[in-house]
């Protein structure tokens, strides 16, 4: 069995996300989606909802699994036997960024196998951090995330 | 009428900011300079200062107006009847930056294009960011401001 | 009145090239599409075919000339008294081309105004050349080229 | 069962291409290597010449076979029912490309994913064409390529 | 006799500095490491312990100084009688950034040449930031520090 | 004694070059400009004449040698007993290609360093290329090569 794991903070959940878990699960026999909870880096949902908006967002699919993830990314991947760490790949930055990552961990665990998917071009320049700043701004973010996360953001944005 | 809009901080205007005017000024009948209130991210000078110090550097000049930027770009845009938003475009990480903003603006908002002019070479690497770390290690910035914003950082400065 | 050149082989004309040219018509009141005859590189379509497919695809657009460009691009510009050259800009290889030529046209010509337009995402990444290999190795173009090039590209293969 | 496709000219195969063939065998249950026959693209080794280095270089490698490519890539995947195309991602030049036929081979074929693998880190900046140059000039290109490849430039050399 | 500046936070030193420090050493026949003072930026170590983190690494190398950097780069250059900068290039990010502040620095100071040098390759994706992620992780950082900031980060940590 | 080495084709020098020249001769006691002499890629001057236009625009310069390179760029550099090679670098595109050379070089012989040298910015964009191109149009390049390289065009386009 080939399982993968698909990490990052999901702060929050974006179709570009679920477009790349959905092309993951082709390609592996399960993906478990990995939510970093970095307590250095404040963010938006709290981890508890960031995993609950996954989780909302891939039910009923078969073979995904959304859990915490604390410490290494490689350790992690190591105790739960997965044979790679798979990203989506954007833009030129992500580029830079997401092969230096993919060289640490493989020289911190030369085991697990970093592979790149490439998400539906629509979603080439999505992000969290934007679909924040326009959520911030009043502007309509219901092209860019599910409607249950529309719904998170109204909810806490009224808090 | 062809009305353009050119946001951004302006935390403080360079002379890479009014080169991009001018140059928008020939292409438009009407530029709107709009600045930018995020209140997330702390600015040197405050949203007064910056619209002081950018109309203080535009003066004189017709057709070029500048008002402060609160909401979504592209609602402003529509709200003002602009055809375009400005943007000038330097090296690698704006480009990607820029594209991502644009495209996420056009899907906001398909009736506002985006247009990217070229700053003069030697302005290329300017950014009121290094203008400001220069400042702040006492380095002379009279070649990246016009006077007046070299006067308003030492009025800063001395508080 | 404001008038733009948009200058390329259009070798041949893509959907992405359309896409600019319908942008670049909201923004000046004249189009002039030229159409670089180049005698060094050797072209799929002959400059007489280019030019009726692109005229073809404009059929019916006012305010949109097609015309062969011969000499430098800033000459033409200056001549037909353009304000602006016009240039799609989609991935990192075409920026730094682009601004390459840009900063020598502004060299040679300070008058015209290099300006970037950013194609629909979906054209991002489409090029003449990509589609000339794929046609070469009978695969279907027709999501990227009017149906009126596909036919030209069955009669080309056919001699 | 998985089956991947790994497309390229491999003239001549490299360390760096023999490294991502590994890496994709971990990840597949079958790789097919496909050497793309370019009738246009003058190569240094011909097609059976390419061929036959690949089979060498894999001898003993259960589960690759290595095979000629004369159409279009996605036909090919579909025919041979492959479920992903495989790609060394190595620098910001390759990303461009990659991404564009990657995104094209999408749109000809939904169903073939294109998936990136990141060759060691001392093979980043290796490619063909410089060890072609390298041997032209008469260096040692042993460090790049297998023995026997090195043996075949050298009886191509003296041809 | 030429002497060079290099330039850094060096928060902590990396074995990529020390690589880029051996490296100019062969260039220039002094080496001073300016150790920048940055109270703006929090730095994981203080400035007193980066200072010796440095001199242990390079103990007993003559020729390669170590002292604090408080204002600006140049002046600092212009005092020392320093002929050039040196600074690693790494990947694409550093690139466009190095050659803003190198422009930046030339402005203010033409008469101090900015040289970039390339790390070994398996330092190319190094950073301070990374191995000080690592760190925090729990993860083994001895690959990518000397062994006595192995140390000074588990001293750090206990704290 | 220190000895650089600045190779290139120089097909022909442009000031950019000559820039990098004058640079290289500040850190160095010693420059040699060595010319490419590559017979499979079609030069448009010949390498006589490339040698002598470079020597007639260095004429009375110092230190600064100008030889053809037949061989490997590093088997040079050791038979001339150079310390460094000299590359100017620009844009993003060539940041890439120079550093795969670099690699490459340092591979087949360690003990030659590569340094990049940042021309002068109004250089930036600037390459032999984009001049022949102009010239070839009727354009006018005084602005990008010394007097008698433009007679030389005059000269060789008679012909």
């Amino acid at each position: 069995m080939r399982r993968a794991i698909y990490p990052g903070s999901f702060d929050p959940v974006t179709h570009g996300h679920l477009d790349v878990i959905e092309r993951a699960g082709k390609l592996f026999d399960e993906v478990i989606v990995a939510v970093a909870h970095n307590d250095q880096k404040q963010s938006f949902f709290t981890l508890e909802e960031r995993l609950a908006l996954l989780r909302n967002s891939l039910d009923g699919r078969n073979r995904v699994q959304v859990e915490p993830l604390d410490g290494l990314l490689v350790d992690f991947a190591v105790q739960r036997k997965a044979t790679a760490v798979v990203r989506g790949l954007r833009a030129i930055s992500d580029f830079e960024f997401e092969f230096q990552m993919a060289l640490m961990n493989r020289k911190l665990e030369a085991s697990v196998e970093t592979i790149f998917l490439m998400p539906k071009e629509e979603y080439t320049y999505l992000s969290s951090r934007i679909v924040k700043e326009i959520a911030r701004l009043g502007g309509n973010i219901s092209n860019f995330v599910p409607s249950h996360v529309v719904d998170a953001f109204a909810r806490k944005q009224k808090q």
